[in-house]
This record gives C-alpha cells, structure tokens and sequence, in this order.
C-alpha cells in the first residue's frame, strides 16, 4: 500500500459509491482536529467531548513526486453532519503556489464547495455527481457536505501546488454554510473571520 | 456553450454513463480521420467507404487557459468495435511538454490506455469503472475499447502540456491490441511502425 509507480504509471481503485481505495490508505480527519473552525464552539466541544469526536472526513495523499509536471489525485470523503447548523466540511485551504487550479468530479452525495479568493471574492459551487468543478487558480476551497449521504469527490491537483492550511485556520473563511430555518443550506458571515 | 468562467469557477455535467456533457460539445473523430493509423488498411478503407465512416471516438476540449498553473478536463468516449481484429482507439498523443503527467478516471465501459516511452518502454493498463489511471510524464497514451459498450474516461491534465499527434501519426505505436482467437486482447508487434 502507498507503493505506487510513478515512472511507468499505474491504476488505482476508488469506489465510486464510497470513495474508498482498496489499494490505500486514507487520512482521517476528526473533529477534533478542526478545533476552533466551527462558528458554534460550544456544540463542537460538546460533540468533541460526549459525541465521541466524530471523523468528519477523509481524503487520500498518494505521494506524488511534487514537481510541477506532476498531478496529484484521490478521493475527498466528507460526512453528513453538522455542528450546531453549521455542515460537516473539510478545513479547506490555498494553494501555496496561489496560481494552481484543481478539478473535482462529484462521485456521490450532495453539497458544495465554498471557494473564496485572497481579495474577498465567495463563490458557492454546487456539488453533485455527474458534475465535474473547476475551482480556479488562486481561490481557497472547502468541501461542505449539506446531504444526508456521504459526499465523495475525485480531485486533480499539479502535485508541487502544496497546501497552505495556515492562512484559512487563521483567519477562516469569510463565509459559512448554514442550514437555515428552511432546512437548505443558506451563507452567512462569519463572526470569526479573522481577515483585516 | 462553451463559454466557462476560469476565472471565478464552473461546474459542468458529465454523465457518468455515456460521457455526454449538456454543457459543452465534443469534438467527434471519425475513422476517415485516422487514415492510415490501423494495421489493417483494407479494413479500414471498408469502413470509411461501405461502413458510413463511423465514429470512432468523441473527446471534450473545453479551451482552457494553456498556462502551467491550469488544468484541462473533461471526458473522453471511445466507441465499441474493430477495425480487423484491432479494437477502435483514439489516435494517442506525446505531450508536447514532454513532462507532464495526466490522470484517468474510467466512470464506465471496459478497455485499456497503451502507453509507450520515447525509448520503448510499452506499458498497458487496465480501464475499469471506478478505477483511477496515473499516466505518467513522458509516456504517450491511447485508449483502447476492447469491450460492447462505450468506453468513458474523465482526463485531467495541465492545460500547458500540449498535444503531439504527429509522432504518433508518423511513426505510430510499437504495440496493437488486437482481438485474439479466443475473445480476448492481446499485444502485438505493429508491423507498421516507423521508429528507428
């Protein structure tokens, strides 16, 4: 497993149902290692301390050499939840090389993806299989699960575009996705961003 | 049609059973447009005069920015069929940037990707739904339907690499995969090939 030819090429399984891969292993993400990204810190605390710190969601890093003619790839699998009415996310993140794109196709599930550029600019795309998303160049990127079923995505990055978490765990994004009273996901600020 | 956002971002629907996309045209590629690329030319010039010139395979080219920093994408749809006992295929590319990788992603049909090195080393992989396929840098790829339905693949790969088709198309690939006795495909040598 994570012994993989990146010389002469080689297939890889992902389920298109859940995501997962025979032939690797996935990093796991819990909650408590989001700590402080929800709006709603009592109810992460909460499920944190007496929900048993739930995965939120997994992904798989396959290692690929990080030169900029090379492509990194997997699945991102994010689960259905919420903390307080705030969707089960992916801690999202730049690009540290800002002017590298990446492109998801939707396998299973339902949400969206909150994409935001350095100078403010939101745009809220909708996640949904037999769709393909291009998030463009320089716009930081969150995977929001607002369905009842996991929602798993197949992604392609230029595998030297590295990840700056540091930025978006610093200041957050500018918005959340909410359930509203309605029971459909609705933005709202965030109280907490941090951004000058 | 045809007019994305690379800017800001776009979703775009690609049917994950046929590889239609309401979104975008394909560009269609018949067998008279690949005179000369299939071992068996009386075969072939049957085809293109009593067979209708059928199409062989269809590909989406959505006009990414050719920028090292983007991606292109979208799906590639190889048909069902044979031209002699060679099964259909596209006509298969160098990247004109030699270094640049490109990831697969079969959603459905059966086949293979044949891929070759400029020194010879021939490597054929396996296309299977929900399989992913890393084709590395340096290795010209084709796909090859070697099944009864349409062979559908979503590609991702950097928007600057560049498509070189004339090697192919002069000097062809060493191998075929053709239809053996048994049902089966097998590699063979390609008698037509022009290399030194």
């Amino acid at each position: 497993m994570g012994d993989f030819d990146w010389v002469r090429g080689f297939p890889l399984d992902f389920s298109g149902v859940d995501g997962s891969s025979k032939g690797a292993a996935p990093t796991v993400r819990r909650l408590s290692q989001m700590r402080g990204m929800y709006a709603d810190a009592d109810a992460e605390a909460r499920a944190v301390a007496d929900g048993g710190d739930p995965v939120v969601y997994e992904f798989y890093e396959l290692g690929a050499p990080e030169l900029p003619g090379d492509l990194a790839f997997g699945t991102s699998i994010t689960y259905p939840g919420k903390v307080g009415s705030e969707y089960y996310m992916t801690k999202g993140h730049f690009h540290t090389i800002l002017d590298t794109a990446e492109v998801y196709y939707t396998l299973s599930g339902e949400g969206c993806m909150l994409t935001e550029s350095p100078e403010g600019d939101v745009v809220l795309h909708t996640l949904a299989p037999g769709k393909a998303l291009y998030v463009p160049k320089r716009y930081a990127h969150r995977s929001v699960n607002t369905g009842g079923a996991p929602l798993v995505t197949f992604f392609v990055f230029r595998a030297d575009a590295g990840h700056d978490y540091g930025t978006i765990e610093t200041k957050g994004f500018r918005k959340l996705v909410l359930e509203g009273p309605d029971g459909r996901p609705r933005l709202a600020d965030n109280p907490k961003w941090g951004g000058a």
